[in-house]
């Protein structure tokens, strides 16, 4: 099924935890269901949303195994496989593949030194090492480097890669990337922002891959079906209250805890209010948001009609 | 023995490796010989200098095996447990543990946006969840943080920490740390630095884990001893002999591979030069140093009496 | 003029020197003249693409009087007032203001360390000392910050800031901007990107800053026009067009030159092949286009249909 | 007298205002006579400790000739040219070189992107047009690139450059120049660090430019000569004495003010407290100190025996 362009809303699935930190398996299932039955067309799974950084091998094994064993082809299962280099992020999609995986979703090396030429030839080992389609992932927060557009393409073209997951929050390389793209065939650009959707489809992107879908999936949808209908008001509209409800991730006080714990920690906690996940909690080290910053979330979800 | 304060020169061991990419044995237990031989004080093996960052798993396991199992309690071994965040460093650092280590060198989180309280709550956690002593890694080229002094310190005076490996390049603030260091007792200081451990030594450091230690251990091993007996002007002189040498890291060319893949195919290509280990290649995605960069490393090592 | 809320396309426009590196007057009348005539509703001067940073204050003083005694009054012209801190700043400020400015457009301090506290000290001391309107400038590639959306927010809401010229390229956080400012009358945001002009006037933003205005202006004004209108397929088309003239910055080698030096003298290039500017040369210590890669902007501009 | 190797201590000096933001000249002059009691070997105006990047023309201009005025030749006085490239660098040199400074301490290009060959030329552009001495300035920190060494090398052995200033912190970098810069003669290195200075100069360093010695110039005084004599241990102890005090830049909360805002208005404090000036009060937009963070300063004089 991924052999064509994925298409569509492919949320970063979250990973839920017991309160001792194990993969809790049926919060997981529930929120599966959720996404599902709001119409999301594939889940990528050991993103950053998925708090992949914090999960030993184990628990990324079992989050695979629950998701790509539950949805059962119904939807397309990407599975993150972000280590540091070539030869871990190779036993990384391995065992996705072997867990039930349709794609794997990779960044360039982090931790190291990298060479543009050292990061092309990172992805083309991949590639040579591996069954699974091969999405980039530009998360230059995380990565701390950019992936240059003539890469992309480069790797586009000889096929290396499937498609290209983009959190750079840059949409102006993203444009470049997509308008030199259109004539590849089979090369898929998913936006990683929740903000700019819209913009991005409109660019001719082909799907979003929203973190902030967890919480609210049917906006998601939504908005990607006003932008496949060129109902581009409409379109706003709804990305406007999405942005709006995006407000939660500033939940956490910044001169306390971590953005990225306050933004998982609010997605958790959002779905925990929503009755989709027993509990919120975070991996370690991450701090948790304390009740006072919780309610400021049910007051994004109130505002935002989902409370 | 770890129990005392560590001290002297402990270099990162090389990770030498086969053409087919597995870890070579027997040069790897050549290599702690020749250290050995030449008089240094402990092992870290699984750093940067090691290709820690490029090692799967398995690789690192039999990397910890073979050294700790060769070095058999001569000198201490550290092993680095070089992963995103808390739990999956605990997996390394109790594989590190099994496999015989006797100390566990580890960063900051990486990949993750993490707030000071939060690297705070990753070394207790770590200290609460293993036996061996913790050395905390500063190392903000990888880990795009620089450890705050008073984090450090804190850690430090609550036995948290065994000591400190200082990569930052930041010799006022490891001044800093240094002399508010002095009343801790059981707390190491090392420099990560080639170049100025005479400087570093007589603010107090304890001692230095120089990669380029692999390519000339009996010069890193004379050097301690100059700053041990005091005589800072034989501790220049051969100090600055070692610079002259470590411009071999400069040897690939900048406009082609990574500065990471330049400095570590250099200290291979040394190594091999020397008759040491059998395969001067590096893991992937690394380029390795061409015939003409190879034979700039011959020059430094002759212009250093080593050739 | 511009008390009320600033709209359309704002060129920021080059400022063509002389082989002897004095402002060449009789050019920047002609380019103000192209942009006029192409129906541009405001020009910028002394901005990053005026190559302000290069500019002594004898120059600046020039422009400004050149272009504002030019234009009088048919369109709003706004200064740059580029420098590193408050006092300094305002001496520009003013000397904008007497040569006959219409606003005056500023970074946040940079070269200095600053507290966004400091920062939004800085824009009500401005506001303070000066009478016209001010435009905060978000440029985080030259003033390595971005402006926080909190604290542009609060300083429009006190009417310190008329706008917001924002060339961060994180079109997630404009959107936030534009979605909280909307109950703000008089404060105008304008996006400083070349490349996704629709997306940000769809998010509701009220003009753009182009750089390439200068090459190709008309195409910039027809792009706003069709955002107008709603005609956002017409919009994308134009965008797209400009998009691939935009590749002209590249033009310069990466091994050879600075990234500004080759956007820079590729505009002037094409703004000299185009026949608007007398001579092409930037201000130093930039480095010149080769012929060759003159050669590759003219490419550019003739696939453009502008040859 | 400069044309002679540039040694020993130049402490940056600081610039005190009135509490209406002007020179106070009175001040001013009493710190140059403190400084010159204590045995500075040079002076350095309109560097960053002297607040040069808050500092308008006119009062740049009135530094200079206030301090080469009333030091008469008793010692060099060099003098910042701070700006964001070349032609704008020259002017300040010039009215620098007017206002009777004998030597100019410039940067690299800052707030544009620039090529390492611009760099180059910059420098070179300055000695063309210049006829004082020039010395590089290395401060990453603010300029957000670090001098390469070869680059620096170069320019040294091609006379365009009279010295360095090397405030990077990075001691491992400022070894490798000193040692391949022994055989440039005239060739001046001086270390911009407060913490490190007896290791810069038993590294080969010439002098030391710390902005603490406008605090305590006699400490850094006796530094310095206790390194000339070879003494190191002694130099080591005073070294820790001004590692203590230096903690005085830290006494702003990190929450409220920036860093720079802290140290120098510690410094200014300080100074202020010892009665050397008559007002600490820094230029906009740094936030002035609180008085118990003023309290923080006293302590550390009392600490260091200054009080």
């Amino acid at each position: 099924m991924i052999t064509d362009n994925l298409r569509g809303v492919v949320p970063p699935v979250c990973t839920p935890l017991t309160p001792d930190l194990d993969v809790d398996v049926a919060s997981l299932t529930r929120l599966v269901d959720f996404l599902l039955d709001a119409g999301v067309h594939g889940l990528f799974v050991l993103g950053s949303t998925s708090e992949v950084a914090f999960l030993p091998d184990g628990h990324r094994q079992r989050v695979v195994e629950t998701v790509a064993g539950h949805v059962a082809g119904q939807v397309p299962v990407l599975a993150g496989a972000i280590d540091m280099t070539t030869l871990r992020v190779l036993d990384h999609a391995r065992a996705a593949e072997k867990a039930g995986a349709d794609g794997i979703v990779a960044t360039a090396p982090f931790y190291t030194r990298t060479h543009p030429a050292e990061i092309d030839r990172h992805f083309r080992l991949l590639a040579d090492g591996l069954d699974l389609p091969i999405y980039a992932y530009d998360l230059p927060v995380s990565v701390h480097i950019k992936l240059p557009a003539e890469l992309v393409l480069d790797l586009a073209a000889d096929r290396v890669l499937a498609g290209l997951k983009d959190s750079s929050g840059d949409d102006g390389a993203l444009r470049t990337i997509l308008l030199r793209a259109r004539e590849l065939t089979g090369f898929s650009v998913l936006t990683g922002s929740e903000l700019t959707v819209d913009s991005a489809l409109h660019m001719g992107a082909h799907g979003v891959v929203p973190g902030l879908g967890n919480v609210d999936p049917h906006g998601y949808v939504r908005l990607y079906q006003h932008c496949l209908a060129g109902d581009w008001d409409a379109a706003a509209r709804e990305q406007d209250r999405l942005v709006e409800l995006f407000g939660l991730v500033d939940a956490g006080d910044p001169n306390r805890i971590g953005r990225g714990s306050s933004a998982l920690g609010a997605f958790k906690a959002a779905l925990y209010l929503r009755g989709v996940i027993d509990c919120p909690v975070t991996a370690p080290p991450q701090l948790p948001l304390t009740d006072n910053e919780i309610s400021l979330v049910r007051d994004r979800l109130v505002a935002a009609g989902l409370g």
